[in-house]
């Protein structure tokens, strides 16, 4: 494979959350199923492998000044999925709040109707207020999670493997619809969960679903190695980007994989303008959106630093920075990448805020089409990652700027397909089905 | 309001399971997106109100000669209310094996995607199947099923209404987006449920989805009168449907609501042909599909007869039954609409299994397109019914003949609309949005 894997985030306003305050956003985007409807249908037109929604199932204590996640991403993007013909759905889901048996059927039932599109990104979901949805008073630790996911994704992947390709045989003359033997209980007992099955529905045209994991932690990366197609990641230093894709890698070959089997789609916000200097002013824009103040407390208490300690344009150098704490409740993957850059020079709050596009963590690429180009193109060459995962910083812009001005570079240098040549979406990514 | 509602179940191979059996059906088709994607532009050429899917989480025996539930009705009804414009979605989830946040959550999310088309099918779910997909050691008995439902609407019903209409202010300016204090939480604390709220996502166009009941048990009737919209039933005799709604609207006055605000679907299975002589002859070639010995002995256990008294042509009589058994596991609709049946003569298992579309309860109506449309006026003119749900006999024959032969007549007859006026299905069917 000489080319790279693109995934597009619809997240909106944008990943800069507070991009509503522009003068050209909707801020009832985010609820719009027509604004929706034409993002994948821009993305389809650039050959986008898919298309993807974060999530978390509580209200977002950013409310009171920024859209929070909104729509279920399961409704979503099975909906959207009907308006287009090709492109993956890449639909984040909770392990720790939802049952394996429904979430397996729902997938194995989504690989259906969308024709082999479907993807799970799985997440474990880090906040309380998660947990008081679902009637827990606390939630449960990162190990306690990861756990539950491992049990969780075992439990998925067999009953997605429940029927035999040749089980329904439909003898019009004797009658004979199946045969039950050639569909198996997989009678799980298990720490978390016992689940009978098999599903009520044999496999989709991928064999079986896309697999995504998102979580850099040990747990997370244990996980990914054991169980993922595609691992999606966070980096703002190359250099940590592609140590993260040989640690995978290897851990994936140590499960006894072949370390091919799983892709890293590195995420990456990105700005697209006509010309570098009209980026920069855009930035701009979307910087005077952000409420500095608290996006620095919050960041900088992320890192483990003492409260009041550092202002938003106070300097942090790696001295000053407490050594990472494994099982903190804050994205390990988010802590590592903000470590990442503070290592290689000090950065103010202000300035780690502004290049993670509000303190989420990924990188900010700002620039013409063809600087966008180039930097992604020079990160894949490193072996940053196998493709990425394009985060517009301003989703009513720089989506259709990405798919527009800046995929057209990417398929003129061969980096990025011109067509869909595979049916499924797991045939894109491994030129082979079902998985 | 002088006309009724059309609700039309998208079951395939049919409501006579067996049908795939039959030379001209597609006997995968239940798995076959583009089928249901004709279905239902066929449904909203007709401005039938809605479409909705029956559902079970779990494989059925009877696999070895029939398909079984198959896809997630979520999955596939979301995904086709993105090719239609109008046509509701009526989705069928348990309140056993689902958690009332993400259900709400989900439901929410789907009005907002469908424009106002979203309606949840309440079940409590009636199987030891399902309970082993779900961690249960056995299955949970009717009164703790309906009990945990009863709490699981008064949850997903508070979460709908967790968000003041004026939440959201997007005051660019100030940066302020939403008003917190006008999104509530709901710090519910019950037997089976605690959970804070409130959702991430305000009131879709309905003001809160449709909400359809279909069980017909005690505890089934007093959750219809509470908190449904419309109620699902089953009657094989005018007499017992026009009882069954009498009631039904007496508890909702109970309830302290207006009668009116609870519709009757009465569910019919529908074969229509071109004469009467032609609508009986594909009858008979349904009828020779059905595995009648081991339907008829599924039949008398659901009445409570002894096994092997009553052969599939030995006639019983009201005399023979039982009492009923008020809490037994076999649904309590179809148990009362066969008792009715025989109550008015004796039948033979072979006359039930078969005037029941193969023993599942809904009343056989097969005829010419004139007698199947004066048979649902004669009803509805009795007071049996708000409306009709519509199962097609044979699905890839049925429902098209239906819509295209009967509603032609029902409309010109002023008993069905012949346009949408309404834009959400709430309001087609009260005459006034949001609910």
């Amino acid at each position: 494979m000489t080319r790279f894997h693109l995934n597009l985030s619809l997240m909106t306003p944008g990943h800069f959350r507070h991009a509503w305050r522009l003068p050209h956003v909707d801020p009832l985007a985010y609820l719009d199923i027509d604004y929706f409807r034409r993002l994948v249908t821009i993305a389809e037109d650039a050959k986008i492998d898919a298309v993807f929604l974060g999530d978390g199932p509580a209200l977002r204590g950013e409310i009171e000044d920024a859209p929070g996640t909104g729509l279920d991403p399961l409704i979503l993007l099975g909906h959207l999925a009907a308006v287009t013909s090709h492109l993956g759905v890449v639909i984040t889901s909770s392990t720790t709040y939802n049952s394996p048996y429904n979430l397996a059927r729902r997938f194995q039932s989504l690989d259906h109707v969308t024709k082999g599109r479907a993807a799970v990104n799985i997440v474990t979901t880090g906040t309380p207020a998660a947990a008081a949805n679902f009637g827990l008073d606390e939630h449960p630790d990162k190990d306690t999670r990861y756990r539950r996911a491992h049990e969780f994704l075992d439990v998925v992947t067999r009953l997605w493997g429940s029927w035999e390709p040749e089980a329904i045989i439909a003898d019009k003359e004797s009658g004979r619809y199946a045969v039950p033997e050639r569909i198996h209980r997989i009678d799980h007992h298990g720490e978390f969960f016992s689940v009978a099955g098999p599903l009520p529905v044999p496999a989709g045209p991928q064999g079986r679903p896309v697999i995504v994991q998102a979580g850099g932690s040990a747990g997370g990366l244990e996980l990914a190695a054991r169980f993922a197609d595609v691992v999606f990641t966070v980096a703002q230093t190359r250099d940590q980007a592609v140590a993260f894709r040989d640690d995978i890698r290897r851990r994936a070959a140590l499960a006894g994989r072949d370390p091919d089997e799983v892709k890293v789609s590195l995420g990456v916000v990105v700005l697209v303008a006509a010309t570098a200097e009209q980026a920069r002013q855009r930035a701009q824009d979307l910087y005077a959106t952000l409420p500095i103040e608290r996006l620095s407390t919050v960041l900088t208490g992320n890192l483990g630093l003492p409260p009041g300690r550092f202002g938003p344009d106070d300097p942090i150098s790696a001295a000053d920075l407490p050594p990472p704490v494994p099982d903190q409740a804050f994205s390990a993957g988010f802590s590592a990448s903000t470590r990442a850059l503070i290592g290689q020079a000090p950065h103010t709050p202000r300035e780690l805020v502004q290049r993670s596009a509000g303190g989420a963590g990924h990188r900010l690429l700002a620039g013409s089409a063809e600087q966008v180009a180039d930097d992604l193109e020079a990160w894949y060459d490193a072996g940053a990652a196998d493709g990425f995962t394009i985060m517009p910083a301003d989703t009513a812009v720089d989506l259709e700027s990405f798919a527009t001005l800046v995929v057209p570079i990417l398929q003129k240098r061969g980096l990025f397909q011109s067509q869909y040549d595979q049916a499924t979406l797991r045939g894109r990514l491994f030129g082979r089905e079902p998985g």
